[in-house]
């Protein structure tokens, strides 16, 4: 079969993550070694880039300055949140039409994997011939079909690094702190968290998830437990936690502010309807008020909490893994072009055996963005504890190899000489 | 004169940095060198590990293990926020005096300065031959007599890399991104959100610090002009703005919060009497409330804030040249014990020249904790724009060198191809 001739688009879209420019560049330099791609046509800020005829043809770039905006955080082209509706679907195909765009290359999470199905569908049905080939990323871990997602490991590392300076500090200066994690619906950047750990009575030692209901009254019987145990407790928590209904703290909270206060809830829904989570201090504040008034004030414990926010996804440094499996989904989706006429998206998947070892396949546009829930992946069962308040073993046989090498930290008790003053800290096994 | 002979202690206090077991470290291979010093005490959480006499013997500890600990974020000794009041200074005096302490190595603040200096004139008093040796450190950057302190650097770089990440994630969604850095009374961690910009439109485009009162309806004007230019805003603002009355933000509206909501305020004192700023998100929600409401709502832009926290002095990467000052500071402080017989703290000196250079000498510990106000340093009105809401230039100068290579970044506009679609973003200048 003749191989399809024309230009091609690519978009990045949603929430950037450390290495969403790696699968660009990935686009970028596998399309340079072929000729069946004319123009390569970045669009910037993703859809809006491609109704509005915003372009800039990343087909020759040298190859140095595509190594620095391959490590580079946050999505080169731009980004969007715009979801596209009836008309702008029509408007990205005439877009298509006008440039003679034959290759759609689009790197984002599930709601981009829909965008480009519709489009799609609607080529075909237009009898205008395009491959359409997504390209996964997203922070949260939670896209389907997939056996993790690029960005996840970058992320999964900043809050392990995090974690491990928490812990540190925690030990330092003892007392109860509580860090929010992103996912909202996901645990999988929360139980990151539980990678910083290297001694037994390291933190994080609770780690709540959107996956299991969250209760105030166990909470804090949970941290006295821990106090109990170590004189201070390091806890990691979810921004998506729930009560027993299923409505999440964050915005109960929220809601509750603004009506007793008349003050804005500091938080915005965005364009898909998601309550916007991040970016509000209001659930480790309450976390913190609870633990306080519940707990800490009888004890004279240092209450803390922090909201670990934007960082989390834009913090300019990556997992080495994460970075390579970035650049792979990028090329791959160049290559699937090429090999076969069907379309699709990228995932990855994990080869047997002990050591860690990733390929890909292509698997059709629904696996990823179906048409009926569930559109995304939860933390498995198997990795949280019976009482749902950790995280077991296995997860780290899991998240460790997407994360990679974490930093090396020293201490004291390890090398006490022992006479006459050196006596070692009693060790506790959790 | 004859060399003081006997044993020395060593301890840690306050806020943790990534630099300061440097310091420690650096104490340990000096003392190393030399016979006068036979047992080198480390005292766990500082003056409180004194009065217990729990004390690790770190002279003959392996350089290998060392080096592993100097990088090592967060007091490897333990910390304390206690502040020794009349019984634990004669419980302190007694407990050298028990273990025949001759050298007291203080690694701390102001406060910390403070209590060495009370412990040296009671020792004095008591005409027990004592040396005490105060080394700088805080992230704060706010103390007196030195060029600069040990511990700035890193957080300064942690808070430029962050706004690097953050600078492009606000470039790919673009919107209004309000992010709340450490420092209650002085400026100098918000300042260095500045060494972030490397291209004419980036942000930070607003800067906020405790040296300037801060209104809210200024705040919304000034963010309405960057709107205006970029469409986009990043703002920078110290947890310590006050209003004109010299009041603090954080601390107006968290009683208001608790007023209003019977809700903990989130925050607490510490043993000296500072309100906790840190760890509370309310300041980070109200702004982002004044600027939705203010402006954002009606032109439909992004509003997040995010408080980066004790992220500030506990993530795990420094400085390399801060790495290498705490260092010094930490041997010098045992060379000084050699060398005089006089008492003191350890104070960098930047050395003329256009190339960075710096060297120490030992200042008076009054010098570092007067018995007047002020008792801290300010960031000079030199570095402050005109309206306050942004930093000069010249403080690039000077806080350059301190937190050395920052993440290199790049960006596609810097290579247009320009033909046919590669049309280059235009640019402005601040």
């Amino acid at each position: 079969m003749a191989l399809l001739k024309g230009n091609a688009v690519v978009g990045q879209a949603g929430g950037p993550t450390a290495v969403i420019n790696q699968s660009l560049v990935g686009v970028i330099q596998e399309v340079q070694k072929y000729d069946h791609i004319t123009h390569l046509l970045g669009a910037r800020h993703g859809v809006a880039g491609i109704m509005d005829e915003d372009f800039v043809d990343l087909k020759r770039q040298p190859t140095e300055m595509l190594e620095v905006v391959a490590y580079t955080p946050a999505s080169a082209l731009g980004s969007t949140r715009h979801k596209p509706k009836g008309e702008d679907f029509e408007r990205i195909l005439e877009a298509f039409q006008k440039h003679d765009v034959r290759y759609f290359f689009y790197i984002g999470g599930n709601d981009s994997a829909m965008a480009a199905q519709i489009i799609n569908k609607m080529a075909q049905e237009a009898k205008y011939e395009l491959r359409t080939i997504h390209i996964p990323k997203t922070i949260d871990n939670d896209l389907l079909a997939t056996d993790h997602c690029p960005g996840y490991g970058s992320a999964a590392k900043f809050v392990a690094s995090a974690f491990i300076g928490d812990n540190l500090d925690n030990r330092a200066l003892p007392g109860i702190k509580i860090n929010i994690l992103m996912g909202r619906d996901a645990g999988f950047i929360t139980a990151a968290s539980i990678l910083a750990r290297q001694r037994e009575d390291d933190g994080p030692h609770l780690i709540y998830v959107p996956e299991r209901s969250f209760h105030p009254e166990k909470f804090v019987q949970d941290v006295e437990r821990v106090v109990g145990d170590f004189g201070r407790c390091l806890v990691a928590v979810s921004e998506g936690i729930r009560d027993e209904n299923g409505d999440l703290w964050a915005k109960i909270l929220s809601s509750q502010m603004k009506n007793r206060t008349g003050l804005s809830e500091g938080a915005q829904k965005d364009d898909f309807g998601h309550f916007q989570l991040s970016g509000t201090g209001v659930l480790a504040d309450y976390l913190a008020g609870v633990v306080t008034e519940g707990l800490a004030q009888n004890k004279k414990l240092r209450v803390r909490a922090d909201t670990y926010g934007y960082l989390q996804r834009s913090y300019p440094s990556c997992s080495e893994v994460d970075a390579w499996e970035a650049r792979l989904v990028g090329q791959m989706a160049v290559s699937y072009s090429l090999d076969t006429d069907q379309d699709g998206s990228v995932a990855l998947v994990r080869l047997p055996g002990t050591t860690y070892a990733c390929g890909t396949h292509l698997v059709p546009l629904e696996a990823v963005a179906p048409p009926e829930p569930p559109l995304t992946k939860s933390l498995p069962d198997e990795f949280l504890s019976e009482e749902g308040n950790y995280i077991k073993d296995q997860f780290l046989v899991y998240a460790g190899p997407l994360v990679g090498n974490l930093p090396k930290v020293g201490w004291f008790e390890q090398v006490s000489t022992g006479e006459p003053y050196g006596k070692p800290v009693p060790r506790r096994v959790l």
